[in-house]
């Protein structure tokens, strides 16, 4: 197939990590020639697209939904789009749609008042977790054990003034060794999954509070098959699929999708090049 | 048509405000057993509605949008969906799906940093209105008239703490003589526009902010199909489409869309029984 | 001695509690004509004060002191002055006033950046308190057993955006069997003291949070003496003087002043008129 | 006069300006033996001190604060005072102290609800200031000219969590030309006064908003004197006072005190060495 000078790639900024500057060379190996586009200096038009295809990587949400919702107006093709960056990045609207897709997610139950998030923390008879739906690394998902954390977490989120972090997706603690899974889908294909290991003073695994990465050996497959139904559900061309397997359970469950991932810890702990693999399949989209 | 026991309707708030009360009074007329649910109160689990239509009429943006993702997970076909309440309140990504329809809007530009927007507020020789991308009543949208006016807002947009907030949509102002139109959809049929006037101490015409609601006569028709097909394009069962028609121009714009949606003024103002058709339509839904 | 007609008394409020209404009908006994002065309805000029002595009642602490330094500015006596309530309202310039005075308070450590607080936290070997120097009613006061809780105290308030909520004051837990004591003392006298017992599903003794109310028989004298100084370092009129008394030790603690007290409770307990007692005592400036 | 080799000054910090490293150079010149204590790495005792004098230079106003409250508790003599600091940083605080001390200063109003702070804007007949008590560099000080700006203005604020944003200082807009006079003060010395020129697109002078600095000529001298009477008055051992002279009127007003003042572009202007005079007079402290 004949290829045109003219396939340009728009890579979206607000700041730069290691991933972007890893995604700018495997796209420029291809000839895609990436252009930056730092959000936080340039203001949207949403009548124009200053490539074919952007691909969105802002590490602030919000500014990643934006961005890829007004470059499509201006007719780009955003990886991801604005859709999968928003259904993935909001934990309310990620576990709905999977549940609607049949998939498996940890059972969640919703409080949107003080009262009632107290009530349903109150109750419970083993550890919870409670959670805005709102919120990266980890951050503000708590472990809750008896009454007094669970005052604590409520009188704190009531006094953040951003709604959402005022809403409570309380789920029940799934044991699972305090390890989870990650695994990398693009394009429809896994890419293969980690074990990411929680440090020892810290019960979450996110690599940003000291998890270690460790490639996964075994039984990847079925993790695979449902990361890329996860994936598919949330119509998102690449995506980092949390996964948690309880202990002693033959069953796994999804925990979150992240729609603009980070891969440095993942691309050193198995070897794949993620940011290749991701420029490759946006080098297919052009045919 | 035989009816059975069973039609029952979630009518899910947060306040009671005058609409909820005339919806339960109409649903009730219909034998449609509406249930309140107060969001506020009730803890949402994922697995079960306690209905089949569900209602949605939060106030706050956000517990609308998170208790139909609940709900939708649990099985309710919610009115409005999660989704159509997600993208009429969200003004950035109501544009763009606009845009993306085809469907006349205002032109904007989307600002995501202080120094990108106050580049954009300096740069224009006319009024432009700033305005967060969510919020209702017309709060925070700003009518900027000089450099001292950017700074300000852009200072005091900062100060706000919601990611949302210090999102900056730049748009022309469009000179309407202080009116807009708001033409009401359900099921995609038009029931009518109104014109709102702004009080004489304000530019903008909210009803909340004192404006004046008049029935509007003549040229409804081509005003009616543009609400439905906006409406249409949000995939909204129902709707209230603000339009506004620049002085002396012959095209109008669309500038939102509430997806939840206060009627009472309209109601009043054209006589048309809003919580009626609602309801009707709605009855509809279970055949 | 003789009496003019003119003694005002400015009752200073921005919402009218029941100790509100106690004031007004003990001065009214008085003949002190209490004047309602609303500082959410009415803007305060500062060349100008309505009476004589003012009674600053604000629950918003922010509001009372700027309400007091207003009207001292206008000639009012204000009664707390605008000092005394921004002394006894911040627990860190209460604690560092009440040490520099002498007086036994609980030994703090203040922590002003996340790092700084996580370092103090992770350290201790015990259970410790962390609060921030702004709040009332025992809000956001964390007892922090393990590293889960400490990181979620740190990280929910960072989240908050007030700058005073991100500063920690982190102090030993003092065991006082979820127990504490409060003193009244107006005009240099104590009128009595109280133990504050925590509910059952509380540590905190706070009545806000459901502690109960008894009336303190022994040992009085030194704990009114006590509070008579701390009222004193702060140059209180009136206060509410919280002591802990550490299970198993002869000494006690000065933990936190209240410079606007709520008393309803400490009434019902005593049976002593602390509305009554605080309009005499006003009465008697007069002379 | 004999010295010792113990007199050391603790330089308290969070984030390091050049004022700091001139501080440093200076106090080390006169063999003070500067320690750096940066609060947001180091948490603070209560109950000791690193040197007998701390000079306190962080550039948050709380952290400043606080950091000198518990440097003073555990025996530190700081300078500035932690009172001198709160009062000199809170405008209300300071307007009302320079009042009671019979200062000169711009006639202000206090709004504490959106409605007070909407009645007393919209009243008025020429521009007017609106300005939170908290905040430095000129940030959210608004100029008021019309009821649009004055709806924005309070639109604005309200959303912003923090209380005492959401606190209204309303003025009369003084017409200086587009200029201020800043003054310096060290230990009850003026060390001359300079004018800060607006820039072009600019009303407030202050020069992180670009304003420029020249040396005032003539007239220091009552200038210097108002400006030592206001550092008297808010007991501050050196300060920077900002002092407004209306065009065409032979009175000046002092508009803002600042006890933690930068005083970098002062330096440059007049070629006064403000980082070693307020050494000198440190060293002094210590006969």
């Amino acid at each position: 197939m004949e290829m045109t000078g003219s396939r340009e790639v728009v890579l979206v900024v607000d700041v730069v990590r290691p991933e972007e500057k890893m995604l700018w060379h495997s796209l420029s190996a291809l000839n895609l020639k990436p252009k930056i586009l730092n959000v936080n200096q340039v203001p949207l038009k949403m009548t124009e697209c200053p490539g074919e295809i952007a691909l969105i990587r802002p590490v602030s949400m919000f500014k990643a939904v934006y961005a890829a919702a007004a470059l499509e107006a201006g007719g780009c093709r955003c990886i991801n789009s604005s859709f999968s960056i928003l259904y993935a990045g909001d934990k309310i609207l990620s576990l709905t749609t999977l549940m609607r897709h049949g998939l498996p997610v940890v059972e969640s139950v919703i409080a949107m008042h003080p009262q009632a998030a107290l009530q349903v923390l109150l109750s419970q008879k083993k550890p919870v977790i409670d959670k805005p739906p709102i919120g990266s690394w980890g951050r503000m998902v708590s472990l809750v054990k008896d009454s007094e954390t669970a005052k604590m977490v409520v009188e704190h989120r009531e006094a953040i003034p951003a709604s959402q972090a005022r809403i409570h997706i309380i789920q029940e603690y799934i044991d699972t060794g305090r390890e989870d899974i990650r695994c990398f889908v693009v394009a429809g294909e896994c890419l293969g999954c980690v074990k990411r290991i929680a440090s020892d003073i810290e019960w979450r695994a996110n690599v940003a509070l000291g998890g270690r990465v460790e490639p996964l050996g075994e039984g990847v497959e079925e993790l695979c098959e449902l990361a890329i139904r996860a994936a598919g559900a949330l119509k998102a061309f690449y995506a980092a699929v949390d996964i948690l397997k309880p202990k002693g359970a033959s069953t796994v469950l999804i925990n979150e999708i992240n729609g603009v991932p980070e891969f440095k810890a993942f691309q050193k702990a198995t070897g794949i090049d993620v940011a290749r693999a991701l420029a490759e399949k946006v080098f297919e989209e052009f045919r």
